[in-house]
């Protein structure tokens, strides 16, 4: 995953949607018929800082590289030479891969 | 059950639904009229961890193996090795079944 | 009333609505006009538990057996051994009768 | 006033409409016009109690016997022994007559 | 301004709106067109009392007698002794007047 | 800029909105086709007092006389002696120009 | 970047959207498809303050200069010396580039 020049702000994090076939075996696979049609990701960045309700710093649960599941309409999508990626909230994925 | 490997986020678990026949006696059946129809399902894996309103992580109520009620809108359906699940915050399971 | 074997979820109640023959003299009769149509009915069981802002452990203020006015559209609804029972927030209890 | 048998649950009181006719001189007449349509009443019962925002038990500014300016859709309609009464949340009655 | 028998609950007052042409020179004139179409009025009661979000009792800003610019949108219209009033919440209240 | 004889109750401003001619070089120009067409103005009148969660009084942080940029629809309008006002609550203030 | 004379209020920034032919390689390309359309700018002027839940001032996150991508339908329109910009909060920025 090459590196990429963006710094999501506050709790948001850069995630690269991996096409279905990408999708290794014990991959998940995500019915179209799900409302929300979840999909398999990589964590490319994370933001500037997630904060809690007192301002203090708190750690992201989520690494860079970890295989995620993301409901594609929490994030906006962005192009970056070429490639597409999803800027989106921690707090939407769905969970970790693996 | 089989292992599953997808860690839900934060206060979400991992349930995976069980067909109406697979329930036992003294199960609980849903009436197809009910708005929600709630569904039985099991508890396959619990999240990263629940917070309270100070950032303090709070132990699950559920156990991973519990037979739960939960109202089949509350998730995000996905598959997985051609199983059905869904992810749900904890909060939205109805009770805990026997 | 039998023992059930479901075990509402946090700060919810398990109630089996009663008919409207079953109510007693003095009982209240709810009339059909009332947007909400509340209903009477009978605590079987208490959830997990109530926990106030900061995460304590609070009481129930309803008890097993107390019969309590419920609106209908509060709970969701269950057939556990062909009898009908709503799972409710306890907030949503309109008040304990007698 | 007869005495009724039902505790409103939490921060709801119960009150027992006016018909307008039993309203006295320098009672309150409400303008059909009105959207809410405000009617008197009179408390009859105090709810289980009511708790600040740290869940510490707060008094009723209401008393039993109060006669107060209530509006119709703030709350659930019941019949008890033929009567008509209404259960709602102290805050949304409007004021006290007199 | 005669005395009204009424106390409004809470954080509300009761305000008695101004006819237009009761508005004395350098009064408010509000343009038809103004969607909230704000009126004048005069403080008539101040309520039962406001309180901030830890319970404590907060001084009213407003006092009776005040003439205030009132958003008519804000209030339950309510009739005294023929006189057409207002209940309705301080914070609804746009301004003091002199 | 005559004084005018309100004052805006709690957090809120009494603004001056300024005709698009007033606008001096180097003054903001609003272009029509912005949903919320910000307009500029000057501040006539601060309200009653800001206060912070804890009903602590903060500062504003507009003075009065400040032009400002602020969006048409955030306010209530107004007409004192024949010319047009906003009354706002300060957080709709959109910045301070010059 | 010439200066602008407005200083946004609060925990808004003004930002000067950069023309996609003005996005430099490995600029972030954004698909027409996308529904929020988020867009490249560049930070021109920090507001007058970001404060946390307890009043405290909080530093930004951005500076003056960052290159950021931003959803065009977070912020307000406004045209200075006829130059294009938008007011936001901080908040609504998606990422810092480069």
């Amino acid at each position: 995953m090459a590196n990429v020049n963006i710094k999501p702000l506050g709790d948001r994090v850069l995630v690269h949607p991996l096409e279905e076939k990408e999708v290794k075996k014990g991959g998940i696979i995500i019915p179209d018929t799900a409302k929300e049609k979840p999909q398999e990701g990589e964590v490319v960045a994370l933001g500037t800082g997630k904060r809690d309700e007192d301002g203090k710093l708190v750690e992201f649960t989520v690494k860079k590289g970890d295989k995620v599941l993301i409901s594609k309409y929490g994030g906006t999508e962005v192009k970056i030479d070429g490639e597409s990626y999803l800027i989106m909230r921690e707090d939407d994925i769905l969970g970790i891969i693996g």
